[in-house]
């Protein structure tokens, strides 16, 4: 059973969140531009379509009202746009012979043809055995922080003065540690080797003394491995230095898994999808986004980097391509990343872009590093506050390989000139010599990206 | 009487400031890296050393404290560092045949015998003659805001309640605005044509509305042309509308013009002189800083930017190049400037780089320049403040030309990305594809910058 052929091209995109969405609507607006006839249909196995899955710790914090201000097209506003969207529609199956998906609605088994098919799965957050029934339900008091369902579930659960234990010390760890706090918890960090391992070990320090002094409890080079038999008064969250933490929740922060397996498809790092440039997956296939794998610029390898920038992005080639082929193409990444830890008196902002000194080891680049720190503004400014910026650049070729930054208020941002000499493939020299502003209050007379340009580049 | 030629160079350098005493330090690095003797004279007319002549606008706002905060370094961290530094002795000719400068201290004239001079005599505020004296000195009430001297003068003058005219609407009269809002005092900026002229008309107008609702009174496209006879209660500030303003004060804030009379050398655009990429002017003679014009990277043209950040850079090249010639080259500048305006609850960045409309159509450069309007973070998120990206590229070329922010607070530092971008030759594209960072306190998913980069792309 195809799609009629003298009918309309029928694109079926699975998933309806940043790639999904973004790859239709681009698909529609590509078709109509190339007046072409297409009919988009979307399976969405939740409710929820296009939110921030990044501002759900904000929401959790109480920063953000409600869910609705974290969607940025609700359902029926996609159907307005001319999508005809299925929720609580889980894809199941696919057959590239035939060109159908399979899925189940209301426990039924359906199928739909297409012409073009668009995988947008997502990932999933990553959850141990231990943390589930044997069902496969979750142990109450113990979740994740990936869907909206997940920030409705940690509203309900969230009492001021309880104490949580966060599993995992990236960035929703980090960020779940902020929101806790601002709901008055106690709380406990536990990560596998430091906070922010993406950062080299000294730009990780600098966060972790910022948890510390905002009155987090962290605990370095240590797993969580299970649960103990849980009490009325609680969980029993142990360790693998054998200790068993008391408290009332656990927050699972231990990274994503993509959503693959349902597709038989072929797949590579981090079980993720490898779409080429175009985000072509196999004949009539696509996918975008958090389920798929994109290059590294810097390293020409395939990595696994779940953001919605890169989603979005992918959706949008993708979702040209479908309709004309070969008119854009996804060019990579470079593993640029931002957050920030606030907790009473402390702000920490941290980012990093390109590679980190055990990646490029890993890369087999020969990298000198080197840390250098200021001022966010004139030091005589009242706003300054410190920065620490670490800088990457290969010997001998001397190419800027990777910048990290940790600093107060209004430090981390500048990761984007780091990005974008990187994404033009600049020197340190480049970088160093550059024409960046400045004024008292935005940096001192020589912008600090630069002195730690410079300082990189008087050492090679 | 030239310098012995058995005994050290002689380096004379004729400023001590940003370029001078870069140019200064960075000799005496090269010289002790080459192993080489080396003599370093500086003359200063006033008594300041490397201050920062952009933080007094700050210093009269009471922001920081004292002027000892803006010194980067005093006259005797200079001689400790081995620089024979004689303050208070001014410059007034220069013999390239016999390798002297002539100057005079305490009113006696005096000569020094060069190897290699570099003249960094940087740029003196300009000072209407209806603004002095017949012998010179000026009107009492008012001042320019250029060198320290400039700063006590106006601490000394300053009282609440007062009500100051500000003629001139660049940098330094809407760093004022803010500086004598702080002091309590009543505000009106005349400015000839709009305030920051050097932004396109409808990013101006941003600012101006800025300055309006914190309680400015503003007048654009006019000029104050004199002074009516000055009464007991104040100045009479005369405008080529015709209007006489009484006031206390009037601030001078008109730009400046180079300090290059004294030295018989050839100048170009606004009076400077015209090193070459090395900081040649003549045969033994160098410069740097605010006295000299610099090269655009765009145009190719040269242009007058005096600038704190191209000072210490041109400094940085000149006092590696007279030790060993070559080692280092200016390279030119994109006209990336930054500033802001806070008055009460207002709260106005804005910043620059690369050509505004004007000036490409000036250079015959057929570009399209596209306003787009966002939020510095994702929407949802408290601190979302409004900024506007106006984004100018080349049609067929495609290539980056500039690119001009105004925003709230953390929307203006933005535009080092830009600045970045440009001087690397990017296009629209390669900034609107590139991997920058986001997280919901930061930015949008997308972020402004790249929005406003691929709408423009979309166009061209």
């Amino acid at each position: 059973m195809t799609a009629d052929p003298s009918g309309p091209m029928r694109l079926v995109v699975i998933g309806a969140d940043a790639a999904g969405m973004s790859a239709a609507n681009q698909a529609l607006r590509a078709a109509k531009a190339a007046d072409r006839p297409i009919e988009v249909v979307a399976l969405e196995s939740t409710q929820d379509t296009s939110y921030s899955a990044c501002g759900i710790p904000y929401w959790i914090a109480g920063e953000v009202a409600s869910d609705r201000d974290l969607v940025a097209r609700t359902a029926d506003e996609h159907r307005a746009a001319g999508i005809d969207l299925r929720l609580r529609s889980t894809a199941t199956g696919i057959d590239p012979r035939e060109r159908t998906v399979s899925y189940v609605r209301d426990g039924q088994e359906r199928q739909v043809d297409y012409d073009e098919l668009v995988i947008a799965t997502g990932a999933s957050a990553l959850v141990p055995d231990w943390a589930r029934w044997s069902d496969g339900g979750l142990i109450p008091g113990v979740a994740p922080v990936k869907a909206l369902s997940d920030g409705r579930h940690w509203l309900e659960l969230l009492r001021p003065g309880q104490h949580v234990v966060i599993a995992g010390g990236s960035y929703i760890g980090v960020e779940m540690a902020e929101a806790l706090l601002r709901r008055r918890c106690r709380v406990t960090v536990v990560t596998r080797s430091r906070v922010m391992s993406s950062l080299d070990p000294e730009m990780s320090e600098r966060i972790e003394r910022g948890l510390v002094e905002a009155g987090v409890e962290l605990v370095t080079e240590t797993s969580i491995v299970g649960l103990d038999d849980t009490t009325a008064s609680g969980l029993a969250v142990v360790s693998s230095a054998g200790t068993t933490y008391a408290c009332d929740l656990l927050v699972l922060a231990l990274g994503v898994t993509p959503n693959t397996g349902f597709t038989g498809l072929p797949t590579g790092v981090g079980g993720a999808l490898c779409p080429d440039p175009d985000g072509v997956v196999a004949d009539g296939i696509w996918a975008a986004g958090d389920c798929c794998s994109t290059v590294d610029r810097i390293t020409g390898e395939r990595t696994f980097l779940p953001l919605g920038t890169h989603a979005n992005k992918m959706g949008r080639v993708v979702g040209s391509n479908v309709v004309v082929p070969g008119t854009l193409r996804f060019p990579g990444v470079l593993g640029t990343a931002i957050s920030r830890f606030v907790g009473g008196d402390v702000h920490v902002e941290f980012s990093r872009t390109g590679l980190s000194s055990e990646q490029a080891e890993q890369a087999g680049i020969d990298a000198l590093a080197l840390t250098t720190e200021g001022t966010t503004s004139s030091g005589y400014m009242p706003g300054a506050e410190p920065i620490a910026l670490r800088v990457l650049a290969e010997r001998g070729t001397r190419r800027l390989l990777g910048a990290q930054i940790v600093g107060g208020r209004e430090a981390a941002k500048r990761i984007d000139t780091f990005a974008m000499a990187l994404w033009m493939n600049a020197t340190v020299d480049n970088l160093a010599w550059a024409d960046l502003s400045y004024a008292p209050p935005f940096s001192t007379t020589w912008e600090i990206a630069q002195i730690a340009a410079r300082r990189v580049a008087e050492r090679l």
